[in-house]
């Protein structure tokens, strides 16, 4: 008989009745009868109900053992009695009647229970995590991140990606979050950084011809916590493929993430085809690059209706004038919405910092026409309230809200009207995960504080421009540079961006070209990005990639907000390990190997 | 059509002539047999060889690529000549003709050709590792690599195991190796540290009752490079296992290893069962306790031999008066080497710091006795030669060397001369993986320099005696203490420690013993490991693994020496990444916010 087990705790079924067993685990939870003591016994894959009474020789030992302690039993498998049995419980059906019993590991008084779904101080939780992680739901969670890691592996690889491991000890990045530095004892002065991304690394892979890559990559940023982000470290589904366009990106990586989405749903829709959203419609549409899909309502533009001569609402007028526009939110079925309802939306506009969101509710008037009522009905005469009901798409019952100034404030104020609105009206079917891509980003933006252009989000990116005549774009051609596309795009799903990508700019001559539009001459370039720039002129196919969020795909699969839910031992929110208390103090000899000492900050009187 | 391809370079086969396709790829080779132009086009997954003469609208194009250009071609597939087929390559018998030719990339000059097999300095190598990957033989390399940990996921999940991601910021290690230091921003003065290897954290997971962990972990260690580890950075495949004994280990292990090196060995044979050799028996046999096992000679012991009365030869006699020993390698078939053959082997020796390696050749007396000739060989009468040649399994023609000092140092001068004599002799049978596991190293051994019983190996191994009786273990029994062995083991293959593993002590209350007989108090361990120790106090199992090395194995796999030509992006022997230019100056900013300047050494004159 083996040392510890014969079986796991999750094995025995009623065909082992009248078997003699040995289980090995944790006491989960310990019922005395009166002289019959009920030992649920767990492990990794369940748990058994064991049982001892005054007629066993292990009586004596049972009586003394407490939660958590970690025992070996043997004893004989025998069927539950009639009407105790436990159909939620693989092994419920049967119990196993303990003849002898041993201490593995016993356990002090715990800080914390394992049995119980009561909930516990975040700090206890992390000091602790071994016993949090025993606990049914986080050990769940976990279990289901490596099984997803597992299977996005194995799509990547059917998908005909490789694997490689790509530096962690590497340089400091010229740009991007702050780094994480590593002190060289080698190099006096010098430090390593870890990587934020392997972006160069696998573009250097491309270069070096390896095809296609993926790597569950590790990666470091020194920012400050979030709910969504580990402070500290976080892991990538890092991306990138040789000779590509930006479709191949998607039909490369869409049927992986439809794939592992549907896998782990647990009965949630998933999209079938991903949309492509236009960044420019993203932002009309949804006021926001990372469009929730789940909900329905759609915004529209109503500048040109309430430019109108006839409308006379002249706080939307004088938006307009001042080169604002105005956007409306629908509201389907919101007429028959008390006055709260409106009056909650207007104080959430103010706290917005908006003057109010503006509406108008629709009603049906004999003979079937629309008529308007709310606060600014009055200013917009019939005929443009119709139109801006068609427009929206509303009929009597509806109402419409409205979001007036800059194209940017106006956008934005309406993408959160819209997220409120179909939350209040309950018009988001939440069960689902909605996916798009957001696509043709802008490569260039008017920099309004410096009267000059910038890039817009990734400077690498590819301009969608044909080449020839991207390099002889005259720089001060504002019109057609501010018109240029990215092949840039965003993976969404439920308002959450998984990943930026890119094709990226693998032609040296037009990236000097990108860069000296965006006012940085070719010294900046080649000191910052010298050793990449050396690479494109080597021989660089065109390539281009994705890195979407391991851990973000995990907390929506998991339905989590917190990351901490999903990571194994994570840090606190401020970047702590308090279980293993790091970081910690080191040596004054380990300072001087490394060329280093400190220089604290004056203690605060 | 694609924009870049119809096929990759490595498709095209008979069955695809006439047809129209599309190449992309790298500019291999380059012929000109005068107007008539041959481009090897290479990409990651073979080699197309492309045509172009005079006849063709893109034979000017073609006359200006160079090598290393990035160039998508379109043309039709044809047959080649016959006689100029090329059998070694999957699209030998093909040809394309090009009739449009469009260069994605062009290349500057190369500081290396990627074409020919010509050997380039490290330090080019690595400034240009982008090029260097694309060179066959390190190509394959990386490729086989990622094949061999694809296999080992594969097979560790069928064994049962599951992946974790454990943290890579972490707690600074109060023992081992040298740490990298990464200064906090948050906290001033204190450091995370690069996990030197997730041993905590697998033993944390299994407190947390995960009961069988693996991962492919990123390891760090602050060292100075050898050729067979990263300065920096390596991998390794972490695994743990609970409730488990030694022997399940080794059960689970073994067949992953034996499976990955059948599958990836190119016909060189590998060990079916692996021997399980005790540390005392190898030290012995082999005089390492990492023994080749490709060579077949086994030391034997002749202390008893050379003790013998009728024994004159003095130097023997005097070490093992001093408590020394001799130890006896056999060299079969030697009898028929020329006497410099004995010369080269004692010269070695004094080299090694020994006196010299005495010697008895046998040969064959008539009426079939053997008599030894040799320097020492009159001191010591036949009746004790034969008693050593039978001992040693040898017969005329065959020779035997003696080695002889302490036990330590016999041990190992006879473990060298092992290999010596088996690679002198040509006795080893070099194509092969040849395994072993070494246990029952002892767990605690004499420090002579400071007259105390301290750790031989592993503290924290579980010591192979029962608990009780280890509890009430008087410290000052040397004798019983000193014979105490740990459930601690090492995976061997070809001379090679791949790991080393343990059954970990998973009992405070014998892990406070156990540092007690060290002469280490309470105090001692709960300060350096009281955060293990407190989770060791909460429920424990019983857990033991094991970490072989993936790079080593990598190296084994693909026959390299050199770590460096199994990693894709290594850094240099002095810790630098050229390409990159890691590690780097930072700003004076980056140090203000990590609380920490620079204490540069002073220049020396």
């Amino acid at each position: 008989m083996h040392r510890y087990r014969t079986h796991t705790c999750g094995a025995l079924r009623p065909s082992d009745i009248g078997a003699s067993v040995r289980l090995s685990g944790w006491c989960h939870r310990i019922r005395d009868h009166g002289g019959v003591l009920f030992i649920d016994l767990r492990d990794h894959y369940g748990l058994t109900q064991c049982v001892v009474d005054a007629d066993s020789p292990a009586f004596r030992a049972a009586e003394a053992v407490r939660s958590e302690w970690v025992i070996r039993i043997d004893g004989r498998v025998r069927q539950r009695p009639a009407g105790t049995e436990n159909a939620d419980l693989p092994t419920g059906a049967v119990e196993v009647y303990i003849d002898d019993l041993e201490v593995l590991g016993a356990s002090a008084e715990l800080p914390m229970p394992v049995f119980g779904d009561l909930d516990y101080p975040e700090e206890t939780r992390l000091r602790y995590r071994f016993l949090d992680l025993r606990r049914e739901k986080l050990h769940a969670n976990i279990m289901k991140r490596g099984a997803i890691i597992d299977s996005l592996r194995r799509r990547m690889r059917e998908g005909g990606f490789f694997e490689f491991q790509t530096p962690i000890l590497t340089a400091s990045s010229p740009e991007g979050a702050r780094d994480f530095l590593v002190p060289s004892r080698l190099h006096p002065g010098k430090f390593y950084a870890l990587p934020q991304a392997p972006q160069q690394f696998k573009q250097l892979t491309m270069i070096a011809g390896f095809d296609r890559y993926f790597q569950i990559a590790p990666c470091f940023r020194d920012e400050d916590a979030r709910a969504d982000r580990s402070p500290g470290e976080f892991y990538q589904l890092d991306i990138e493929m040789s000779f590509v366009t930006q479709e191949d990106v998607f039909q490369a990586v869409e049927p992986v993430l439809r794939g592992v989405f549907e896998e782990f749903a647990d009965g949630w829709r998933v999209t079938k085809e991903f949309p492509r959203i236009p960044y420019a419609e993203a932002m009309l549409k949804y006021g926001v690059d990372k469009p929730d899909l789940r909900n329905p309502l759609i915004i529209v533009d109503v500048t040109d209706e309430f430019s109108d001569e006839s409308v006379t609402f002249n706080a939307f007028k004088n938006v307009i004038k001042a080169g604002g526009v105005v956007r409306a939110i629908p509201a389907p079925g919101a007429g028959s919405q008390p006055r709260s309802f409106f009056d909650r939306l207007n104080d959430w506009a103010r706290g917005e910092g908006a003057p109010g969101l503006g509406y108008i509710v629709f009603e049906e008037e004999e003979g079937g026409r629309l008529s308007g009522r709310g606060p600014i009905a009055k200013f917009v005469p019939a005929a443009v309230q119709a139109a801006i009901a068609a427009k929206a798409g509303l009929k009597a019952g509806d109402a419409v809200f409205f979001s007036a100034g800059t194209e940017a404030k106006a956008a934005g104020l309406a993408g959160k009207a819209r997220i409120r609105i179909g939350d209040d009206l309950g018009l988001s079917d939440k069960d689902q995960f909605a996916f798009c891509w957001i696509t043709d980003f802008p490569m260039y933006e008017w920099n309004e504080d410096e009267k000059r252009i910038d890039f817009s989000h990734n400077p690498f990116s590819m301009p969608n421009f044909e080449h020839d005549a991207f390099l002889s774009l005259d720089p001060a051609d504002a019109a057609t540079i501010l018109g240029i596309k990215a092949f840039q795009y965003d993976i969404v799903c439920n308002g959450i961006e998984l990943s930026s990508g890119a094709i990226r700019n693998h032609r040296p001559d037009v990236m000097e070209k990108a860069f000296a539009i965006a006012g940085y001459d070719r010294d900046v370039l080649e000191a910052k990005f010298g050793g990449m720039l050396n690479a494109l002129r080597m021989g660089a196919p065109p390539h281009g990639g994705i890195a979407p969020g391991v851990d973000r795909i995990v907390m929506l699969l998991c339905h989590e907000p917190n990351i901490r839910e999903v990571v194994l031992f994570p840090m606190n929110q401020r970047a702590e390990d308090l279980m293993m208390g790091a970081p910690s103090t080191v040596t004054p000899k380990q300072l001087r190997e490394l060329h280093i000492r400190l220089n604290l900050p004056e203690k605060s009187a």
